[in-house]
């Protein structure tokens, strides 16, 4: 059983904890201990901010773990000063203490200098997932930004659409079925083919209606504007 | 078993008529051929274009079926100079032809004057669901603004999403487990509790870093900014 430091007890590295705890030896510890790794583990996961993930690396006592970092935008280059063998293991997931998750589905992108990390970074996340791709920090910073749309705006667009419920009375939940729909459709069709909603039938009176309807709002307003553009541009360019 | 025409063959139209097959007798008639409903039948169902409405409606032939339409922005008066007892109908849900879903997971919105029609309405709709709301052509507009967010705005979220990955060769179904993900949190989480990645932590490098990266796509550029601002502004008001 492979041996697993994972360092930092916030969203990431708590799923990763529980995704590993039948397939490995975990340890869990906090960002701002690094000193209380397991230094014959195979692995040293970093799973903190952006932004304090050069420092944690940079703390650890010597060791022969592998080590990488699991963020979406930051390069592989930041752990190059390390005389350990080093790789990024980025999930493309959105995690939430609390919130389980079917971890086998993970797309776990994977990058690393040396082809023989490669195929240890590949063993790791195969005790997880089936969905396991090769990448580089260019594609994967494109990966990152894909999924600030795809998660964290969606997101943003719930969160509107239950504003716009508010003098309704209904509740979030009526809106949770047309949500699940909306996505599996994307199993089955390209988003162009799935498009539909008065911005791609150019039903321009349910627009302005819409509109109107959001005066109170101006931010929200704007956004429908340029979405509604933006799918208007879809059309155009087929 | 309750007779139902159904006119208009979109989308919609071939949905409901999918639904209610098992237990309904159905009619589904083409929108320009209203003269050909079968005018015993319990129900009509306008399910056309939300322009057409009114014009095929005052084509039908005399009949006492109770009338109805299954738009979320056309008010029920627009049927008031009918003879029959009308309606709404309002599905809030995606449909695609060919697309299979779980009808009884549909919310149906109704409305109608008289109460008399409403029981009839959601006797109507209980035949396929679960999720029967009475309803007003009020309620029922902020309930189309919202779906137009949650359901038409996060389709092209994911277009844009697709967009981003065009670079990196893969293929839009990594982006699915995140997608499912992102709605599956919302039965457990509000979205303002679900919210993740760099807008709500306030984390301006990599803010920064994608605007660059869409410098290219100024108005993908633009969702990003102003997405991005209403995130933040969610975050203050609490």
């Amino acid at each position: 059983m492979y041996k697993i430091n994972i360092l930092g007890t916030g969203n990431v590295g708590t799923a990763l904890s529980e995704a590993f705890k039948d397939n490995a030896n975990v340890k869990l510890i906090s960002s701002r201990s690094p000193e209380l790794i397991d230094t014959t583990a195979d692995f040293t996961i970093i799973a903190v901010s952006d932004n304090a993930i050069e420092e944690v690396a940079y703390k650890l006592p010597k060791s022969s773990s592998i080590v990488c970092h699991t963020s979406g935008s930051i390069p592989l280059s930041v752990l190059q000063g390390l005389n350990n063998a080093t790789g990024v293991f980025y999930p493309l997931q959105t995690f939430t203490k609390g919130i389980k998750l079917d971890y086998s589905l993970i797309p776990f992108f994977i990058e690393a200098s040396e082809s023989e990390t490669i195929e240890q970074l590949q063993k790791l996340a195969s005790l997880i997932s089936h969905n396991i791709y090769i990448s580089d920090s260019e594609k994967r910073k494109n990966l990152h930004l894909a999924s600030v749309f795809a998660c964290n705006f969606t997101n943003a667009l719930a969160y509107i659409a239950d504003q716009c419920l508010d003098s309704t009375g209904y509740d979030f939940s009526v809106l949770q079925p047309l949500l699940e729909q909306t996505v599996a459709k994307l199993c089955l069709l390209t988003p162009e083919e799935a498009q539909t909603g008065p911005a791609i039938r150019n039903d321009t009176k349910v627009i302005d209606a819409h509109l109107k309807m959001l005066d109170s709002m101006p931010l929200y307003q704007q956004i429908y504007k340029l979405l509604t553009q933006s799918i208007c541009d879809q059309k155009k360019m087929k």
